[in-house]
């Protein structure tokens, strides 16, 4: 399509919409074991056709190296033999989860007879638009599948080869649900902007990736994103904190894998214990050549530390840098993360369960954390199984989405002829 | 605002967002009983203000008739002493309902001792935007207030002194969560223009009115929209329904109140039963003078009815009128609804349970009935007190929205200390 007009792109984005969406409909029709059944199947068909992913993968990186991409791109955009089998054990792990459809979430039943039942549904057709990664091809069909929905996938003009070669092993195996598995055949950018005017046919836009990619389809789309954008946690650490507890959390927070969006950015200490406690934690983290930006509080205490700016309080390092504060109280710690917070992970640690609970109730984040590390905030460490994403958005679903999350409901209501007066 | 500049009035716009925000907060952390007090204070101080209200709304009356406003739009316009208590009493239902906050709806426990709950939380600051009923002003206030969240209140500019007048008379009992309701002081488009743009401190954007509006919000809009487009509602008589009972709902649907997004539009009947069944449903609506515009088998049986045209199979008449169509069996109905429908509600009448079981999954609508009118689809039918609309969206909310459906939910997780291996 790249060389065709606009007009065809609108044309053609709309026929896979349309495939997609005539797709989903048989793919809801069926039973559960039906579609588990499949996913085993589609499995079954990347393992087959390893050798052609592989190959598909090779011209993928050459192209990449002529082109200049730098080593960590190529990285996510090389699949290993050990890659290519986690993708079909990703597709077993999706097929033996709960299947979430059909299940009934509320029953109410009226004074005049009426039975009405919210049913958990699909959503249909699931628009998914990610970044380097070929896995995730394998990864977002898997997911989209067992929640019942089409998908429309739409990733790296890089990884294209892969991307394709990964569509075929899986279609291979599903008969006439394939059109419940759309690869987009362009990575023109027009697309994109077509698909998200598609709102007749597509019900939600899944978009993996960075803050600006994520900014970008939300500010084009008719169509409801899932949005996760960044992660400014915070772990504090209160004055009734136990502060064996409180070293160890922050340093896990901090430091076991810094890179990632639940990783602390901000630590608050209360000024009751930041005298012991800031030293103890730059002793601990010392290992980690951990770089310090503080509040003049905090600099008192720890000569070492930068000073933070303005800037600090909202930045998501994804680094080995912290930004550390000295609040007064509770109040101040949790004005501190309503003014600067992501609202996505927030941990106090305190023995004090009035602090504990008034720190849940007014953290307006989409996990709030008592006495843990925030790294938890991951769809597996919920027992969801695999994710999409972790949502900043506060409709429809928040924190760790799974399968679950990728569906809607609808109300069934059983009458015998009942009519309204 | 009126007479300054945009930037002036994206200016004011955020401060009243902010202020929204800080009394968001101070509601959110108010214990149920306290917010149902002040709801029911808020009502007492409609009553006692009902002679200012009164003379508000006669100036916006006087206005109205001088710009030659329609007399319908008069009516809408118009608070009666009737009316206003009305408003009060709906504060007050509103304050008797079941508080939706704070309510474990899953708790999780995870095998390294964590226990996570997702718990009803408040969603935060809750934009909205309406037309010419002042009434929905205090509706408005209190379902938000209720749900736990700020509003802003953006009514119409015919309506601005009795709206202004209503919340003078809700705010005088608040005390200082005052900041919770905020009716935006000016009718200017681009105060709308800029609020949209607000997703730092504005969560959700409520249009109440007409499809046009909530198209126009939504397409604006950088927050998510909870949006009732029109409702194409269809009655699918089966080959097995029972055509006495069938009789009575396609009457209620399509005559009881045409008006309203719940009644039917498009009567699908199956050609088995059609050609005793459409002569009686004729005959029974005789007296409504109903428009019939029926499908070339239709008109075979139904000499008077018009010819429908592909347009009718997607209109919302809101009228007395219905297009009507023979389908061959359940599959062609269910089709018809997939292609022509609004995804709102429909129904199928059958004593068939399979047919009932196989309408009820395929059909992709917020509310799908068996031997029901289609009528039902209402907040209060539903048991849910008022509502704010009937969403035709599958994302966070579908079909009737009360207070629950304002409300978001987060994850509080508690633990001894664990951190991430």
């Amino acid at each position: 399509m790249n060389d065709r007009s606009g007009q065809n792109i609108e044309q053609e984005c709309e026929a896979i919409a349309r495939r997609a969406r005539a797709g989903s409909r048989r793919l809801a029709a069926m039973d559960a074991d039906e579609r588990a059944k499949l996913l085993r199947a589609m499995a079954a068909g990347i393992e087959k056709s390893a050798g052609a992913i592989e190959q598909a993968n090779r011209a993928d990186m050459e192209a990449g190296k002529k082109a200049g991409l730098a080593p960590a791109m190529l990285d996510r955009l090389l699949l290993t033999p050990e890659r290519i089998s986690a993708m079909a054990r990703g597709l077993r792990d999706v097929a033996d989860q709960p299947d979430p459809l059909g299940a009934t979430l509320e029953t109410i039943r009226r004074p005049n007879g009426l039975e009405i039942r919210k049913v958990r549904a699909p959503m249909g057709v699931i628009l998914v638009i990610y970044e380097s990664r070929p896995n995730v091809t394998a990864d977002a069909a898997g997911l989209c599948f067992k929640a019942g929905s089409a998908c429309i996938l739409r990733g790296g003009s890089e990884a294209a080869q892969s991307n394709r070669a990964i569509v075929d092993a899986m279609l291979g195996a599903t008969g006439d649900v394939g059109d419940a598995v759309q690869l987009v055949p362009t990575t023109d950018r027009a697309a994109v902007r077509a698909l998200l005017q598609l709102d007749q046919w597509i019900d939600m836009v899944v978009p993996r990736g960075g803050e600006g990619l994520i900014r970008a389809v939300a500010e084009s789309s008719r169509i409801p994103v899932l949005k996760h954008y960044k992660g400014v946690c915070h772990v504090y650490v209160d004055e009734a904190a136990d502060l064996e507890m409180a070293l160890r959390i922050a340093v896990n927070a901090k430091c076991q894998r810094p890179g990632v969006c639940n990783a602390m950015e901000t630590l608050l200490a209360h000024r009751d214990v930041a005298d012991v406690f800031l030293p103890r934690f730059f002793e601990a983290t010392r290992g980690h050549k951990l770089e310090i930006r503080g509040c003049e509080r905090t600099r008192a205490i720890l000569p070492d530390a930068k000073a933070a700016t303005d800037e600090d309080w909202t930045t998501e390092y994804l680094d080995m840098i912290l930004s550390v504060r000295i609040v007064d109280d509770i109040e101040q710690a949790i004005d501190h993360i309503e003014t600067h917070g992501s609202r996505h992970s927030d941990a106090i640690v305190t023995e004090d369960a009035q602090a504990a609970e008034r720190f849940t109730r007014d953290v307006d984040s989409a996990t709030v954390y008592v006495n843990a590390s925030t790294r938890f905030t991951d769809g597996a460490e919920f027992g969801k199984g695999a994710e999409v994403g972790i949502s900043t958005d506060k409709l429809h679903a928040r924190g760790p989405c799974g399968v679950e999350e990728l569906t809607t409901y609808k109300y069934v209501i059983q009458g015998r002829g009942q009519i309204r007066e």
